[in-house]
């Protein structure tokens, strides 16, 4: 591992590169990018499928699946700095907007339990 | 929008406090966090299903549906940190460490286009 | 409800009619369809993405959650059997097909545990 | 291929007993075999996410694609089904149903297009 800067904004200047330099740009339309990011986060989805709650707690105990779950977060994270990228899209100050809005939206001690219950 | 740093570890920071506050964690299981991570992924797609490619480059043109993008790209960011947060997985080095396994498998120069034509 | 035979063929049926009356056969390209299939089965996995797997197995118990949950099968259903139709696959038969040869790749008594315990 | 009647109950039937041969139900929660449906859809998406909308329409001229996008569609087929007999919901009514409700929601002649513009 290098000591370079490890950012958002270096990893999306290093996925272009990698892009650039197989010619897979042409691939990286926002409709496509978008399909991949959700086709990963379904992988990735996929390594918890059929695990109870508790072995599902338990994931990062197994190298084999933990390196699984660390490769999935990586692809899900790439593509959706892409897709961000392609269209202009600063994620982090989308991010932190949105957590503004939230603040407001869900009151901190008036909020509903997630499950309806 | 305050002047606070804006990085990856200070907005995992946020989200901790958030749903620490509205007594959230207990829905944070990792099984819940991924499905709710490729329940937005999906969310982001639909903004763009029926557009044509032409379409979907242009998107950001458009105020509403750029800040519908905008907002889907943060509930996708926040569900993945949050994910990463609860199992330890750092997204930065673990994107990072897939670039570099990438430039060996898929050299660039000899690495066949995506579309398998 | 009429007495009209339900079969998949003849849903198939009406969903072509459906779609032609509105001039939305332009937007049902393999490729968008495929995309709306799987925004639908997220939307259907966001009914239980909080659950724990006891809220899950009762969620027909409550009549909002039963009736979103039948809206949100009948557009999965929807979207696959449209897909099928633009590329001529006939999901019976290729269900049937598969379940023949699951016979042979995880004979009955000699297959691990699908959670990999 | 035997000359079984091959019909949506039917399938669901041989799937149950395929999952009780190997003691494969006690995985089959309704909120894993959503995760896994959702899953399945997304592998059927990917297929096509690098795909023009040309390339896309013409997937079946492919044979390795072609059983590419059988072999999934019946995998998402198969999830369905599962998901329906484990909750009691039947597909078939639960799609006539909505057909219906989009009759009176989307009047034929008055309809919007389906991209917003």
């Amino acid at each position: 591992m290098s000591d370079e800067r490890l950012d958002v904004p270096e990893l999306q200047r290093r996925l272009r590169e990698f892009a650039a330099a197989r010619d897979w740009g042409r691939y990286h339309t926002p409709k496509n990018l978008v399909a991949a990011l959700s086709v990963e986060a379904s992988e990735l989805l996929e390594i918890f499928q059929w695990l109870t709650p508790e072995q599902a707690a338990a994931v990062m105990d197994d190298p084999a699946r933990a390196h699984r779950v660390e490769d999935e977060v990586a692809d899900v994270l790439a593509y959706l700095l892409q897709f961000c990228s392609v269209l202009g899209v600063d994620p982090l100050e989308a991010l932190a907007a949105k957590i503004e809005r939230n603040e407001l939206r869900f009151p901190a001690g008036r909020t509903p339990p997630l499950d309806g219950s």
